[in-house]
């Protein structure tokens, strides 16, 4: 299988090299890099020194169409947008890692985007790609969305509350902790050692991007509109999202039934481990792998549920949610070239 | 002024020193430690090589009381309430920097921690030293329990909507985070460095003590009993805690109102500064210093507000607050030996 | 190919858990700990949930050698000395991670590591697991002594200039940096994270035990006794090993001769990149891998050679090198189960 | 006393303003920045906020000569030779940040800096700030060079060794690690916080510009040209540099011998501290303060010396020590607004 990667120089570009150089069925025959064209793909990451050896190339999608099977678009917003057509669709397969096909309502994207769409013809047949959610959807797909970070690993720690109808949708509250590589590798001072190291904060209080993808999915699970409070942070680590997220209780309900909930939806998946009562999810644990950890707490003094989950936001929030999906796509086993072990310390 | 402090070798008691040095009045005179007994304080703390060239005592309270004007005890509960007494009352003013007299029902401190209370007859006459709150009794104070780390920057995130009625109390729900200074300098694998690094999780779930604390001093404000939750998380940074709380409004309200309200409180308070429009407090923004930074944004799709607090826990959380109660209960200038600017980076 | 792992509960040992998860032709069949004996293994290291169901074992030597074909020893000194017999060695293949068959003079590791060697009669038999440089003789060994992890890093990087004859091997000094987990999981005071974060210092200044095993090695290569200086120092992170050490040329050299010479002995080898002209090593480059990373540097002012390493400590400094020895000793593809690409960032 | 900063919105910028916030006679008058001109101080660094409200300027040197009593230039290398003039001189007193006069021979700084030197007419005047040793001369001057971090750490380091005749200069070899907030606030992909964290390197191996300043200092000591090795490395933390300096012994020497030699020259120095035996520098030790830790270590094996010192890079290794060379030239007291403890952890 080929693949092409166009933004392979940014670190979720750089997290799908890794990941794929262990993929048993995956050649990468392009790597796209607007910034470093012609330039040899270990100068700009020094880690692949001797292992590889092509150089980056333009964006010329249809060259890339005509030598490859599958594209990841790990790019701006808007860029996927702007550059699909039906001729590419009708010769490989996308998985867009940018947030241009994740939002079916277009007046929605553009609203917290900011930004015109330029391909709305797509949105519908696009499959938004939680590979766990939406499996079956995306062995049949084109066009992939792979999710955002924070929406991955949030999503699938309230998912089984709200399909099961255990909780009041519009009490919850997401708060998230981000390392900082979702701050991408561009130069801004914000993003330098010495601004970070030792810091916490919050940001994009009330209008991150990621509040819309959330709700939507979320909706589909509690069949009404879900509108809901996402407060991301960023924190002084390179990876790792941590999600604790609150929620009021419809019903009493027990630590075994809640579990039983979690287990039904969860007992089965590979990438989505329910922890045993009582221990909390850790980024650490997770880092390096496909993994998501999720656990629950019920507080009977608020009548509410606290929902963790944590996850390596470059794997199982960027590229090793990209491979999964494209897994599907082409009727691979799922978890192919995902396996490997979280890394701990 | 004379100082004593017991548990000097911890790093709430480490950070006692530090400030006390710069203190113009201050004069410590007792650097007690069980653990280091007749070590050099400098040996177990190396930052103060040349500069205390004091041993470690006991803790002999008679002793103390003799020698001293005021104590710090920065000890484990139920340490203080085990050793309190009348006689050293009438000798000394006492500023205790454990959790053990800073509940008033006993009860709710021996459910929560476990432990019997050794001298409840004080509980009462204690003031709790959260000075922008409680100024004047402090002034007056014989016996300070000085406030716990996330209840000093939870509180004084929230207070001023409690007080003036614009949320409804037990909505509040306080997502915090902190440096892992706050854990203590115990040899616990826990808090080694690589399981500490590159890592976050949350801990102590709908259980961490603080709750109470932090109930108990919103309730005053509120003229109500409070329930709330309270989430601590553990972040790959020494000092600092950051709070994000949430709640809903019981009206409508603009920015300007709201503004105005934390200005009411704050606007001359000099430690706790509210921050401008949108900008969001960074822990690293007050390291160092005895600094609270404040903030809050507005969410109209929810009806929720996102309050919003960071402080280094080791000064305002801890030392510095005590430095700044000890101020107020001699009478000397509140802010005196607490001006250092924070240190960035 | 049944493997028995001693000490798998120490970071080293963890890390072989991991590594060996994804070999093809290993299954683990004792994880050996003293200290969590019948604990479940993931209970100790949580990114193994789901991953590896089995428990901890205690150390029963006879049961281990019956069942397995190959011995990891990740213990502290004197261990693998004080269990090592014939007996055990006629069933099993070991590799012992500890120092205690590294060096061929008895007296020099009971000087320089204060303890009485249990069996001195292995020593000689014993295979320095440096696989670059001994590679046949691993192939043929019964037991392995797995170089230290500072000796790995600092032999490579200097090894081609002293078996070159380039360089006065007495006027080599190595100062070498490295991550935390080298100092083990061990609950101490100086690894907690708040010592080591924002902290660099050196330690074992002139007698750490790495010395005398570094020493030996360059021996070898020179053809006669080598004394040098040797300084590790403790840096804030995880994981890696960056050396820089210095030498005082014979002769004048010129880049491309020394090029020559470092592509002579590693030209052709996986798991040594040497890097390109200028491009200093960064231990981010190697985390997670296999690899070391060299460089040199040529200082005409001086006359002196600056050469330099990187490394995962836990993998070539501990246990990746340790299944490359057993993938040596077993007769398996050298690189079996240590193809990852580096992880960045 | 009226003070200007040039440069105040770099890290060492706001490093000598939060000094000087803290100054019993400093008045900042000017805080020039040519990248903010006309925003608020504290929306730069927002740890000053409610401590500064001044605007940034531009760098008008009539207006500030006109209105300060010093002027401290933190600028890029080439501004301040660019800018003095024999008027200023005349009307203020100038401490400069930057290498412009730090080295004596114009040729060297020329060839090291690849830049013309546009004022080789005040190089003979300038003092080299260096108080410790060239104290008396700073009194008097009108133009002080502020020595480079690197040069400060490693000349206290060194110097009484070779002051004292005890080793050969030509053997010394410097290996330092820094802090990262020595690389400045520009915005780089180098210095993001995900390529320093968990990761180290050496850089400008040979070729880095402290170089000279260092041998030109150890020259004067010595009384003949120095030609030595200084490699600098990038530690994953924001502040302190570790300097470990290796050197040949001239003859036999014990510590005590050793140890009378560095009391001799820091004995009375409050900022110079000699630690006990056996303890290493530590650079959290010294972290937001203005002292210089220094020990050493004789290795009799390889007769060799190893001379190790840390330091905030930010305090003693910039603004720190400009402070202390104002106090000194204005007649203050030395260490006037620089008595902080060291703040740890």
């Amino acid at each position: 299988m080929k693949v092409g990667i166009i933004g392979a120089t940014g670190y979720a570009g750089g997290e799908l090299v890794r990941l794929l150089m262990g993929h048993p069925q995956a050649e990468i025959v392009w790597y796209g890099s607007r910034s470093y064209i012609d330039k040899k793909y270990y100068e700009v990451f020094q880690n692949m020194f001797q292992i590889v050896d092509s150089k980056c190339l333009d964006d010329n999608m249809e060259e890339l169409a005509a030598q490859a099977d599958v594209i990841f678009t790990a790019t701006p917003q808007g860029f996927c947008a702007s550059i699909i057509n039906e001729e590419i669709l009708s010769k490989v397969k996308v998985v867009d890692l940018s947030a241009d096909f994740r939002i079916k309502d277009v007046k929605v994207y553009e609203e917290w985007y900011k930004i015109t769409h330029k391909s709305p013809q797509f949105i519908d047949e696009a499959v938004y790609g939680l590979c766990e959610i939406n499996r079956e959807d995306v062995k049949k797909a084109r066009l992939v969305a792979n999710p955002g970070c924070y929406p991955t690993c949030s999503t699938l720690s309230i998912y089984p509350m709200v399909k099961e109808g255990l909780i009041h949708p519009n009490t919850i509250i997401i708060d998230a902790k981000s390392g900082t590589s979702g701050a991408g590798r561009g130069a801004k001072v914000d993003n330098l050692y010495c601004e970070v190291n030792e810091n916490m904060k919050a940001y994009g209080v009330s209008t991150h991007r990621h509040t819309p993808e959330i709700e939507e999915q979320l909706g589909y699970a509690a069949g009404e509109k879900v509108v809901l409070n996402f407060t991301p942070h960023l924190a002084p680590m390179n990876r790792g999202i941590l999600v604790t997220a609150y929620a009021s209780l419809k019903k009493e309900v027990t630590y075994d039934e809640v579990k039983a909930v979690y287990d039904k939806y969860y007992g089965t998946e590979k990438f989505v481990r329910v922890l045993d009562e009582d221990v909390c999810p850790q980024t650490k644990w997770v880092e390096g792998s496909n993994y998501v950890d999720v656990n629950f707490k019920l507080d009977f003094r608020t009548n509410r549920i606290i929902m963790m989950g944590a996850m390596d936001n470059l794997v199982k929030g960027a590229a090793g949610q990209a491979v999964q999906n494209m897994n599907l796509m082409f009727g691979l086993e799922e978890s192919m070239g995902l396996c490997q072990a979280p890394m701990f310390p």
